[in-house]
């Protein structure tokens, strides 16, 4: 049995070495922020090296949207939530006239904008909760098979940034145990993390209703219950990765204000650490936009402290050579 | 270097033939519960077998107190607290008269138990919050450096149980990924479950505080609040579950009425599951308990659900060979 495992093996390496020794960051322009990634993968991977990180406290976490993938022209959790809604306005004729439920079916998204805060928990109450976690996954991953971005037509798990796919990989290889870390829903989230990020449920970080334990025909099952129970954004994030995680991650990825606390946490730690932000500067082949966008908002603020603390900022225009899967 | 890569990995994979070769479980007894676990994990591993449960979906769940380590004569992080509470007095001379640190600090555990749960809470506000959470891990550490049990004279950390240490060696040298879910305080488990146990932070689930992001002369921190933030216990567990790892377990191990919830949760599941019960029947070589304890509470109720669905309820003084490492 030794001779054809150590074949196998010896195949393994072989890839393995070949991998190591082609551009693992083949999506990113020859800049500054793909150099400056593989300097800082390169100094904590080293051995000897005083900036040497060991395996289990290389943790990296990642925000989703606008960072692993399209955020415009609304949040993709959105569009899930005014599909339910629309799915089930038939057993709900009281909608017709009741806000934010009213202007929603009607298309009319600024009356559900005008329906603040408590219009949008209303809706996600209504779209996220009042069911299982095992029959949410099922929504979810049923939605994801048909739903289509209105600009680009394509499935919203391939508006997901090929650069970045690249990026999660080339940690892990360089054994990062890499987390999501995300103001949307975790179980919106973990149905397709692992297939899409190759990131598995139990490193997904997000924001979350209250759910209950309870027997169903004998069955044992979590309720979905219309009350939320965390937000895991600005301050929150680092509150959420000390909760899920209970380490400070050495690595950092966001792309907008709702980042900022996260990046200055990671940043608060001992040895090297690495900060970075997507900058969405790319209309032609994404979205340009920032300090004034409601959604991912970069502000002045933001792009102040990322200068003076020297964080990564990587332009999209400039840095990625493409931007979704091709 | 590809030959002494290939020798290495040689002698790697002789050592790892040798170390299946060799009983994974010696301080387990020959008895029905080591068979039954053993049955168990080589029918979910063996590919092409109608229990095949691939690698992604073998998560392991261990409660802590009673479960991987003793719980008597009381749980161990209330040792902890009560000596945070004596080593803080000095600043705090209102104590001398307050309750239930007054009861506390006169070592008479039966009134601080007459302040009921709201006196408990306010020990574990002074014991566990009103810090960052950097500090809180220096606290328990360094407690845990000079603590010693009242009965054996141990570290607490050796009072860990070796037939449940080799159980986890022996489900992730099958690829299992293995998890606490614990009653106990998730920040006060997390600086030493990875030394311990093998279990790093982020696969530790406990109950919680509350924390806060602020900046503390120009260093970003969570601070600990004096607030409840949830209770991974009973129905508690499933939820922390969820929360933290997003997958049904497969496996699962308690002791206790606190248990039960999760275990079922575990069962409910689709295809082969295993649940297990560590009986406390040993008052010689660690101690006996069950329904009319309040600590570690193994009610009739729960006897008659282990039996009814088949648990495996492995008794300390029959299954196991010895009970702490030697």
């Amino acid at each position: 049995m030794i001779p054809s495992t150590l074949r196998n093996i010896a195949i393994s390496s072989a890839l393995v070495l070949t991998a190591f020794a082609a551009d693992p960051l083949p999506s990113w322009n020859e800049t500054d922020s793909k150099k400056a990634i593989t300097d800082f993968v390169e100094k904590v991977t080293k051995e000897g090296s005083s900036d040497f990180v060991p395996v289990p406290e290389r943790i990296a976490t990642f925000d989703n949207d606008g960072t692993l993938w399209t955020e415009q022209p609304m949040y993709f959790q959105l569009f899930f939530a005014i599909d339910r809604v629309k799915e089930m306005a038939p057993d709900h004729p009281e909608w017709k006239t009741k806000e934010p439920f009213a202007s929603l079916l009607k298309g009319d998204m600024k009356g559900v904008a005008a329906s603040g805060e408590k219009g949008i928990l209303e809706i996600v109450a209504a779209s996220h909760a009042g069911m299982s976690t095992d029959e949410f996954e099922k929504l979810v991953t049923a939605w994801l098979a048909t739903a289509k971005h209105p600009k680009t037509g394509k499935p919203f798990t391939e508006m997901i940034f090929q650069p970045m796919l690249e990026l999660l990989e080339y940690l892990r290889e360089n054994d990062f145990k890499t987390f999501i870390v995300s103001g949307g829903g975790i179980e919106f989230m973990r149905p397709w993390t692992e297939k899409v990020y190759g990131i598995p449920p139990e490193q997904v970080v997000g924001s979350s209703i209250k759910t209950k334990f309870e027997m169903k025909d004998g069955k044992p099952l979590l309720m979905r219950l219309p009350e939320v129970d965390f937000i895991d954004d600005k301050v929150g994030k680092p509150v959420g990765i000390n909760s899920h995680i209970g380490r400070r991650p050495i690595f950092a990825a966001g792309n907008s204000d709702g980042d900022r606390q996260m990046l200055e946490y990671t940043q608060g730690g001992d040895g090297a650490r690495f900060m970075l932000l997507v900058h969405h500067d790319d209309a032609e082949r994404e979205y340009s936009y920032g300090a004034d966008s409601k959604i991912g908002t970069f502000s002045d603020d933001l792009a102040a402290e990322a200068k003076k603390s020297m964080w990564t900022v990587v332009s999209m225009k400039d840095d990625w050579k493409i931007v979704h899967p091709e």
